[in-house]
């Protein structure tokens, strides 16, 4: 039986998931500025394990902490982090990482966790069905759909298309992706053919974050198509273009946290039990 | 190549993509109803084929046409088929029929057809699964379902929500049925056992048009589950105790048309033409 | 707790499974013929139920009883039956049908149940895929394959080829089985084109049990392709024609008992039990 | 239109439909080795391009060659290889290489390439169901089956075992695999707890090249139960105790040219052909 302390400090629905989860473990779990009224820091002093949400901030300002009343200042959080407090954090900046280190706390960025980053395809590709099944007029069943790189989200996103019976092509780069992507019954093609492919398809899902779908491909997209960019930062689409080209084109990011907010918050528990049975944190 | 003129009668995008599609095999095809301004029954004078929406009316007084600036009357429709016209419609009313022998026309019910039952139990499946995706905070993935019937639209539901990694049960009540959802790797209950099970599910789908999710089973269900209803007329849900329960529920009905409109007028067509080869209307 | 006696006359692998699993729920399991030397009839006299093989004889004389070192004659089991035991068997002959009735006792064939002939449409689709298998030089995934017939052998046959990632197309006859086919990710074409397309496969395997692969079909088949002929009694093949063409036919008939013996004992226990509560024959 | 000549020295079905591919692209091919009477060296004198079997040689001595009369000795054609002939082959020994490079020429061996690995996966895995399905009295559908490892071969293995309705757990180190299996709807364990949980399985598939099936896991197996090792070199499991025990064990090696070499030969083709064209060795 576990018996630390974890304070959990901001986020939404999947930290309150996160909550329970670690209540069942037996932690004893204290919350600041995860509901309406609980920002007081004072929590924080018997906090073994600190659990900061996904972004940590928004800004290097204030946490992330939507359903608090009252804004919570990053730094106020952190100087009261107490010693030999254990972190951890969903895309810790830079200047954060500096703070802790500064203050001789360790600490875990769950978010680089591969495990996360794999378990969170599946809401992600949810979303984006959900997504296609609003928007297209036809069935995803019998559309031709083109997923636009085979990393973690393409490759669960392509399988799930699949399962529904969409006739799937993958684009890629590297001939062993091709062997895969042919071994899950979809067609590969090359990325670089993209312009002489784009033409063919319902449903486009692009998962690169880099500039794909330039103008020279948004013009040979049928125009009845729906492109759904789940790329997070620059995106991956020239929206300039497919603006003037009258693209349909759905930006789609941080799926997990909104159409799974559940699920997420089983994801990053998991994830966070993995880092500390690692790390061999917690008392016996 | 086939000569034959058909008269499309009312109706929404899936009369339109029908009309794309009987255009494209050749046929001539002329309007009313369909657009703002074709409210005009001249073009019946020369149909050798009238089809007819599903359903044809809402109220037996006027044609289903919801892009038509100007009601139509349906008798007025009915007294200006030509003699020899062949009528296709969906869902065809007592009284049309009566008005339709008296004329001495010979009619038939598309909707009636088994191929385009089943294949309408696919966008019913994906407008459900867009449901669920959107009501539901965790993922289909992993999430415990119930299908309620193993009929076309149950059929097709429980696979899609299996295809998901949904962990599925399906309840039904034939030994024989009991095979068929075990083969298809799901649970199998009889529908007499839904008190005891009910409890057990995150999502629960219901596809038999009878009483079937009465208050003594609505009481078991989990208060974070989602209740989707397929079936028609009655339904199958005591929505007084659902309401009363708080129960999440959802009733919905003729889904094919709302979100797929282009693939259900593709079904139309399907089965018109697999009509008019059986009965040998056309020329040639 | 069931306390009825049960006495398990002759039959194989299946049958020795089926006691182990009536041992299990309680029954007193008795055996005639089953092994080496239990050829001794007296264990009918207490008999609650008796069950014999499928089939019950292969030639009205002698009871199926391949284990048994002596020879157990069908009439003598019969008249020692005693009065009020129910008569379980597969396949039961009208010969052995009227005896049983001039001896006023009941009985059922559970070889007609159709949740049997459902489940043993799995082991026969696994014994099929055994054989292509070990038959075809090339891989089922990638293989273009043809099921012929959609009944419940077609249907699980198709279905497990597809899970194979094999281009299946099935061909039948009504529009709502192309339906159903169509809506499981696979090709369906009507059985009285075969002629047109039996040169575009792989592998052919037939379920129907008539004369479908005749003369004309068999010599459009390719000559490198595999068929196998699933069907029952007279088979679907034309194997004179076959020989001269020098086509690869196999005529694979009772796969179940010869691949999967345990699992097919578990499935005439499954029938058995569900005929048992249906009747009411048991002892509370 | 390609216009080099092809060697083909040695082989069997793969390298006989390797040829028929390459002559389908427009090489021009000679063979040495590949049938009866074809040992004469002369056909190198105008190769372009040399494609040696998979292996090269079993021996170091003679080229593997299984169709030719007459045994034909790897120095000689070593040789006798023009200079500026680009070499392939598979599982090219450092003796070999040495050879060719003191000779200045380019080689590439193509059993190193990914594509092909993952391929080869595919029909490895077919073999391994044609043993399972062989060897079992149960069926794949409604089996518990144990696949360790989850590289190449594990992935499709237990992926296929899976589309066949078998309940699949995997064993692996990695919480990223553990992720992968679970969002494949399999069960992952760790595989140090394999002692644990070996008694669980009808049917266990090794493609682990470590001894990962010691006596300790062995005793814990069912006795019943079906182990297959996949795994090259040493094997994964401990004979001698699986002998003592009376475990049903299966090595199998080399399955894809044994059970699929028509679909290996392709494999191997495209290899080859990824290979040239990235190395630029064509003639325009």
């Amino acid at each position: 039986m576990v018996k630390n302390t974890v304070c959990v400090i901001g986020g939404d629905l999947r930290q309150k998931r996160l909550c329970e989860l670690l209540l069942k473990d037996g932690y004893t779990v204290k919350t600041i500025g995860l509901f309406e009224d609980d920002s007081d820091l004072s929590p924080l002093k018997s906090a073994d394990i600190a659990v900061f949400p996904m972004p940590m901030s928004f800004d290097n300002v204030y946490i992330n902490a939507p359903f608090s009343k009252k804004q919570i200042a990053m730094h106020s959080v952190l100087e009261a982090l107490p010693d030999g407090c254990f972190v951890l954090g969903g895309r810790i900046s830079k200047e954060t990482e500096d703070a802790l280190t500064k203050r001789g706390l360790k600490f875990a960025d769950y978010y680089k966790r591969e495990e996360l980053i794999v378990k969170n395809a599946i809401p992600t590709a949810e979303g984006a069905l959900e997504i296609a099944f609003s928007e297209l007029p036809i069935t995803i069943f019998g559309s031709k759909s083109l997923v636009i790189g085979y990393g973690r989200v393409g490759k669960v996103m392509a399988k799930k298309l699949r399962a529904l019976e969409s006739d799937v092509t993958v684009s890629a780069r590297k001939y062993a992706d091709f062997a895969w992507i042919e071994e899950g019954g979809m067609n590969a093609i090359h990325t670089e053919d993209l312009p002489v492919f784009a033409g063919n398809f319902d449903l486009i899902i692009n998962t690169v974050p880099a500039m794909i779908l330039t103008e020279e491909v948004l013009k040979r997209v049928r125009d009845d198509a729906l492109i759904i960019d789940l790329a997070s930062k620059p995106g991956g689409v020239d929206f300039g273009s497919a603006k003037r080209l009258s693209r349909n084109v759905i930006w789609a990011l941080s799926l997990p946290g909104k159409t799974s907010p559940v699920t997420s918050g089983e994801i990053i528990k998991e994830a966070i039990t993995n880092i500390l049975e690692e790390t061999g944190v917690l008392d016996e």
